[in-house]
């Protein structure tokens, strides 16, 4: 299949494109670089060096003769996404060009509105250009888990079958996000299943877990194709803070109480789920939802497992929460969809994250320990940067 | 107390102003006059004649001898927003200020982003200038009962007990709007929320049926007062085309079967909504909702109503329906919470509506009949203006 990956020099966008390219698909990225302008304004940097996009398209060439195209662009321009898709001609747009940090949209005003504004007017446009270009396009758009928020019924895969009064219907499952991130995220999941009502579009919406794990078999191919590893507090996820700070021999530091619990998906498994969700395309008019997270962990039971698997000896430190979320809440998710396309999932183990100790040992050097620091709180609408 | 009006200019903006005035209440407006743009975009005009803002003003504080101080600004400028709430430091802010029509914003992609991106960060805009300004300060937002969709089930006021699988919880009401208009409120709908919940914001969200009716007590005092009547294919609501169409001896055009219902609201019972909101403000941290709304009627029960009060003898003509909707479909939705506060329902009466065919026989030779004809096509990404 023709594959054009939005967001392709992100965290999860390259070594989506790599492995997509790996299982033999004819593969385009797309990028405008902000996430590496994020790093710049915030002072911070990804732990793994990172190569800029040329030489990884280079490397990915001479180690698996294989050429991946590339467009530079921002998805905010609508006449460059419709010439871009023209030009592309997929049959799948996998879309990850968003802003995707919950920390970064509650700095203040205007990171916020970037947030929203960013996310919704780019999905916007590629809707549109995918009405225009060829409403046969399947899109397959990331979302995030933390769409549901923390409800006190099970969630279900995007939509919820309701009895009320002696009557029923199947209804888009409600929403409560927690952030102006997730909130995008939210909006734009309406927005497509509109596209997909009206229009009759084709929409995979993945409501992604917190993503684990740095390499997959195509980026430990070359060190030229490295992904990110984002460990501070504004881009960082927690395992890789945590993991971080067992390695300095820091405490792990846990917000609250730690009974928070999320969805969690291996790095590994999440290019998996983007080349089954490919493969397998929604029909025309149809707006589906997958969870893609494999497993649940509570905050407190990450940093215990880091904690266990560590060679030295750990502590763990409780901070009052920044964010505004639920300590202990129900939390129980139906995540069958991808399992029944195949998906075979790795679940977070020892190995995995002495893999992450590994890493982290290798380039401890590179630590920035202000970075770790939680600086942004959601009960103020501004905070410092670092 | 001193009440904000944001979007003072528009149809119903004005009569609230005025309403909320003669009660004793200290109004301001404020306005970027975006909707009188749309009428030179379009190229065409309210069918009673407007007078400017500063004109209504003067006329105003002559029948009134009250004032009404004016802002002109755009919400979209977030430092504008702050400066004005922080200056006005109203009591309570009522929202009119976004892009309001469903057509408009289907014409094409251009129009699509403007309504999302002008209401999203307007209204973003505003919840940061009340978290920052005063969050005391109760938002009155109007949102509208196109944000429900049609569903299956009952309509409740904007949030929904849920049991599913033993369990229960109070959720928000889904929602699967119409249009990128309607999207754009539950956007905004689900960022008032979340302010709510993280910031201990106080908001009303109002979801308006559609408004009928030209003339309120106060706009009746001088014919410099009135407020606008649109009957074009974008602006217009249906009774208004009916009405028009009657006093021109043309056919009532009814989309499709003529079996959609909605709810509907006379302007004098909206603009009496908004001051029990505002005088019986939402609790800190609550998030409440109110259909507003009186009645509910299929379009083509309109058409026949409009039929049957008409003097001379009426055709119905039954067009394809341009608008991607369900012809048939159950429609049942609670709006006790503002009749709860006070509201006595002015019902749509004869008496009514031979108002408003007055109003269309005096100003019957500026009718533009091809504004009448419907060229927003929601199957298609691009249709022409007219």
């Amino acid at each position: 299949m023709r594959i054009l990956v939005l967001g392709g020099d992100g965290y999860l966008g390259w070594p989506t494109a790599v492995h997509l390219s790996d299982c033999g698909h004819d593969v385009a990225v797309a990028d405008n670089y902000a996430r590496r302008g994020y790093d710049h304004e915030l002072g911070v940097d990804s732990l793994v060096p990172i190569e800029p996009m040329q030489v990884r398209l280079d490397a990915w060439r001479e180690v698996s003769g294989k050429s991946i195209k590339c467009y530079y662009g921002d998805l905010v321009d609508g006449q460059f996404t419709a010439e871009m898709i023209a030009d592309a001609r997929p049959d799948a747009i996998v879309h990850f060009a968003e802003q995707r940090a919950a920390p970064y949209s509650m700095i203040d005003r205007q990171h916020a509105v970037y947030t929203q504004q960013n996310n919704v007017i780019g999905n916007l446009n590629v809707l549109f250009a995918i009405q225009q270009v060829d409403p046969d396009i399947h899109l397959v758009k990331l979302g995030t888990m933390g769409e549901y928020g923390t409800p006190n019924i099970d969630i279900e895969e995007g939509w919820l079958e309701v009895t009320h009064n002696g009557r029923t219907d199947r209804m888009l499952y409600p929403k409560k996000p927690g952030s102006f991130y997730h909130l995008s995220k939210v909006h734009d999941s309406h927005n497509i299943e509109f596209a997909c009502r009206i229009w009759g579009l084709r929409a995979t919406d993945l409501n992604q877990g917190v993503v684990y794990g740095q390499e997959t078999p195509q980026t430990a191919r070359d060190i030229r194709l490295a992904t990110r590893f984002d460990y501070d507090a504004i881009f960082g996820t927690v395992l890789n803070r945590f993991v971080i700070q067992a390695v300095l021999g820091h405490p792990l530091t846990v917000y609250g109480t730690g009974g928070q619990t999320r969805g969690l998906i291996d790095i590994r498994d999440t290019v998996e789920c983007i080349r089954l969700a490919a493969e397998n395309p929604a029909d025309r008019g149809e707006f589906r939802v997958f969870n893609q997270m494999t497993e649940k962990y509570s905050v407190g039971e990450i940093a215990k497992i880091v904690a266990n698997s560590f060679a030295g000896s750990v502590e763990i430190e409780y901070l009052d929460n920044p964010r505004v979320e639920q300590g202990e809440h129900y939390y129980n998710v139906k995540h069958t969809g991808l399992v029944e396309l195949g998906l075979q999932p790795h679940l977070l183990s020892n190995t995995l994250i002495e893999s992450l100790f590994r890493v982290a040992d290798k380039y401890k050097e590179r630590v920035d320990l202000a970075a770790l620091r939680p600086t942004v709180n959601w009960r103020q609408a501004t905070s410092p940067l670092r």
